[in-house]
Formats: C-alpha cells, structure tokens, sequence
C-alpha cells in the first residue's frame, strides 16, 4: 500500500503554514526561516554537525520510502513565478527531492527534468487525481504532499491523507495562511500524538485510524 | 508584586477557546466538554481519585496565591443573561472561585455575594482599569484572568499578562472563537516552555521576561 503522508510541516502556534507578504526573497513571507531553524539545526539538514535528538528523527522521515512528491504552486515558486519561462523552483540545479514531483497549478507547462533524480511535473489535477498520477510514479512507494498549507488542507478534506506530521513552532505569526481552516472533526479519523522536543517546537503526528 | 495569570485555559488545535452557538446548556457551544475532559479526569478536579499526572499538577495551580479573577460577561453567563435579573452564574450556590470576582460588562448590576467567600462585581472597565480594582481586592496576592478568549486575548494585547497557561486539546472545532488573534509577535516576551501529557494534551507555559 502506497501512503500519503505529510512530513515536517511547521506551522506557527497560531496555526499559519506561511506568512504574508510571499516574495521571491521571502518564499514564507513575513514568517522568514523562524517555522524552520529546528529544521536546520539537525543533522539531517547539516549533515556534518547538528542535533540527533527528536527534531533529527522526525526530519530523517522526510525521505524515508518516498517516491514522489505533490506540491502547491505557491511552494514551486513565488507569485509571479507563471510569467517566468525560466523558473526552476527556489531549490537549485539538484533539488532535495531525487523523485518525480508534480506541481499543482492551472497553468500548464512541460516537464523539466533536474539533476539528482528531480523532475518537475505540472498538473492541473483535484487531490484524488494528483495522488493517483503520483502513486503511478512513485514505483510502489509512498507519496509525500509536499505542502504548503492549502494544498495540506484540500488533500486533508479529502479524506487522503495516511500520515500526517506538523510541528508547532512557538511564535504567533498573526498572518498568512492557516492549515487547519475548515477541518472540524478530522480528528476523528486519527490517532493523535504529540511529543515537545528541548528545542521548543512540538511534534504532533495524526495516523490514520481503521475508519 | 501581584501578578496577572492565566491558568489551564484549553484551546482546540486549531486555535479556538470556545465552539459555536453558546447557549445556556452549552456553555461551550459545539465544543461541548470536549476541551475540558482532560481537567474533569484530575485529582484536582475529581478530589477523590483522578490522575496524580503533569495535567493534575498544573490543574493545581489554578488557585495557588489566587486572590481575585477577573472574567468576562461571556464566561459568566450564555448569551442573554443580561436579561436575566436573578442570573447567578453557571456555578450554583458556591462557586469554585473563593475569592472577589470582577465580571467584565457594559450593562452593571448590584454585587451578588455567594456561598464559599465568592462575590461577583460587576464592573465597565479596560483591562487596565480592572486589573488595577482586582488587585486592590486581591489582599496582596494575584490576580487570575480567567477567560473567555477574547478577555485573554484582550491582556494579552495590552501587555498585562504575566504567566499565561494554556492547554491544547487534539480536536479540531472548527469554528468559534479563537485565542490568538492579532497578538502577533507576543512571544518574543515571553519565556515559552511545553509539555506533552500521556492524556493527549499539551500544556504551553508563557512566563514573561524582562522586557
């Protein structure tokens, strides 16, 4: 069974994905790198250096059994980034993805094939349509939903989601874009845990339930 | 120094301290007692039995060095209790408070002085000005602000709050009334600290610091 899981979602304590104010400079808006110094602070993330401790377990996650990638036009690139023939995402010639990885959007565009097993694919797609081209792509493993927060929140409505790990990040951000708008209930369908790590952020993790 | 605290106010993930449609036999709107089933399985709650856990020794401090609370109209009475000229509280004839209690209204009414050391005032004030009349009444000792969300919210934003405990519940409501809105950036006043109970909630400290 290929799963749909969700890893290293930060958000802030008041609920918010990303800031304001999204830029080519500012990819989180007015929310800047606060949502993922616990990120860069493992070791995963340095690779030489960094902590081993609950933060680093969960990030080693991100790459565990992936296949591919579904993420938002606003994680690909800044607004704008449609009118730019020549925009290959905000991460490099060697994305850290090494899957195929289908960008949502409603303007169409060809693939574009990267170093490091990177391809960008650009669909047009509801979540349940995505997922099943991602699956197909995914050669039998799982499917990460890359983000940001609307396109957590459609595929979390959608009833599509297996796993599912966000981090709580103390700040209040005030504005920007929520994940959790419009999911009343969704709990019901998970088993919740949640474990604070010395750094300050908090692990909450929903796995799907029998239901 | 008389400080302002705030004690085991629960919050749903998503950030709301109340549900919808409050009524006389929903205090809480659709939340129900959903936010508050951690606290009713306390031995502080319970008095005999109950856990002996982190949620019961937080639970505690609701009253420790208590010498007044302030709340709001909405916490004392479901939406049309102004209408109701013998409107007591939601507590019966003594209620856990054991102190002065100064009811935020537009619409006064005479003191009601109840069973158990518990007598509600009620006052039209800034959160200032009713700090300042619950201290003078607090015999030395704090004063609790004791909710709901939009009175927190409201000390928070005028800088009044000095240790703030809130407790957030693994469901998502939805809809209701949010505590952190418009607060942004009052973390960095603040010392943040917390812990995840075996219960399923985690409790989140705020002790303000030198600034």
């Amino acid at each position: 069974m290929s799963l749909a899981r969700v890893h290293n979602f930060s958000i802030s304590l008041d609920g918010f994905g990303t800031g304001e104010g999204q830029s080519k400079d500012l990819h989180f808006g007015h929310a800047g790198d606060r949502l993922h110094q616990w990120l860069f602070a493992t070791r995963w993330w340095q690779q030489t250096g960094g902590t081993n401790g609950v933060d680093d377990a969960f990030a080693h996650e991100h790459t565990s059994s992936i296949g591919a990638e579904i993420m938002g036009a606003g994680k690909f690139g800044h607004p704008g980034w449609h009118e730019d023939p020549d925009w290959k995402g905000a991460w490099g010639p060697n994305p850290p993805f090494h899957t195929p990885v289908f960008v949502l959007t409603h303007q169409s565009r060809p693939s574009i094939e990267m170093e490091g097993g990177t391809t960008f694919h650009f669909i047009d797609a509801s979540p349940a349509e995505a997922l099943e081209t991602a699956r197909a792509a995914a050669g039998g493993r799982d499917v990460r939903i890359g983000g940001g927060p609307t396109v957590i929140r459609d595929f979390l409505a959608a009833g599509l989601i297996d796993h599912l790990h966000t981090v709580v990040v103390p700040i209040l951000l005030g504005r920007g874009i929520r994940l959790w708008d419009g999911l009343e209930g969704i709990e019901q369908n998970y088993a919740i845990e949640s474990v604070s790590s010395p750094s300050g952020v908090i692990h909450v993790t929903f796995t799907r339930t029998g239901a």
